[in-house]
């Protein structure tokens, strides 16, 4: 018995940015588990007749306790998360899950393109140097903890990733998060902002630290803050962080 | 006329990683430019007969600027780049030669699976929490710049991604790197080290802080140190850094 859970990144949303190994892990799949909406994306690649396993959101722990069922009465499962469910996503609670039960069964994480270089292509090159991803969700982590990695973020000079940036139960914490990268970085700093990175819907600013709240952010946004030597192309459409190189 | 470049992330190395996207901007060049090692890894995709221009190391400007001439010249060029392009790759390089060559030419970067998200994979889920990317590679960075993006990344319990941790011109900066996150990192905190990440011959430790410089460490490495919380498992082959559920 194969005893073996995939939990596959789809990548930032449609087929194309999806990779082989990703399609391949459907197509092995006894059971296909996920959210919703991230089932309905993948709606066309799931062969018909397959059991897929839906289910809503913040049910995390649950879904990831029927993939262990499934995979202990030994069935091959294949657990999808957007992006890369290796940032994020659902490869730590599963394989956090696995191990405290004492399973035998194996995880396979599929890497997938994350919502963060996802968001930095279509923004032009934002991210050529040393960057850090942060989540701005405090549902799970101690805010403290958060704003001390943004001033530490900010005094090292990188480059900002900002995950889950603003939802309706914290619209705040980008505010706050701007207010801390203005104590060390200029209000002139590029900043790109990508809603619904590299789906249908996709569409993009590109602005400053300073005018950054001012544009609409979402928790379907992707914020980018530059380092002090990113700048902004002179049709105002790209970003670019300089790697160093002498032209 | 066209006037576009592609400059595409292969990811990290094998088919099955790619994404579609990737491939369609192969078939869709007229012209393929590259990094020697990476034509030769993608030559089954290439259809017989395509131009394709493969140049060695350190020849990064002069790919570039062939690839401009190229462009200007009417013909659709795809550049290639192995895991992201926008990552230390070659997608910021060629934007900044068109915006200083005031160009037309449309560039678009297609995202690949980043070396670090494909070396977690194969540790486990080491990125499942806030963390930095930092590259140990001095030629276009002071390496002062360096060691205070080392002590912001340790002060702040970021998980740390290394890149180019070590080459034969440059042994000792891991040491300092390793010496300046144990300024504030516990000495037991896990870390993985895998080399050619997806690749066919890829391999992988898993150690701690204190003990990671006895392992082997090139420049095809991956080294991912984690943060306060993260462990290994109790088979010691995957390192976890827990996302905050409560199990």
């Amino acid at each position: 018995m194969s005893k073996k859970i995939y939990v596959t990144g789809l990548g930032p949303g449609l087929y194309e940015h999806m990779t082989e190994a990703a399609k391949q892990s459907l197509t092995e799949a006894d059971v296909i588990v996920g959210y919703k909406t991230y089932i309905d994306i993948i709606a066309d690649l799931i062969e018909e007749g397959k059991e897929v396993r839906s289910s809503g959101m913040r049910k995390e722990i649950d879904r990831c306790q029927e993939c262990l069922d499934l995979a202990e009465a030994g069935k091959t499962v294949t657990l999808v998360s957007s992006g890369d469910a290796g940032v994020y996503g659902m490869a730590g609670i599963m394989m956090e899950l696995v191990e405290k039960s004492k399973s035998e069964v194996e995880v396979v994480v599929v890497p997938g393109i994350s919502a963060a270089n996802a968001a930095a292509s279509t923004l032009g090159a934002p991210l050529m140097h040393d960057y850090c991803v942060i989540s701005l969700s405090d549902l799970m982590t101690d805010w403290e903890v958060i704003k001390k990695r943004l001033h530490c973020a900010g005094e090292g000079d990188f480059i900002v990733s900002l995950y889950n940036p603003k939802s309706k139960g914290r619209p705040d914490n980008i505010v706050e998060a701007q207010k801390i990268l203005l104590e060390y970085k200029d209000k002139d700093t590029p900043v790109g902002i990508v809603r619904n990175a590299k789906r249908a819907n996709e569409s993009y600013v590109i602005t400053t630290l300073e005018k950054m709240c001012d544009a609409e952010i979402d928790m379907f946004s992707m914020v980018i803050i530059g380092n002090s030597k990113t700048y902004i192309t002179e049709d105002h459409l790209k970003m670019i962080t300089p790697r160093g190189y002498a032209l």
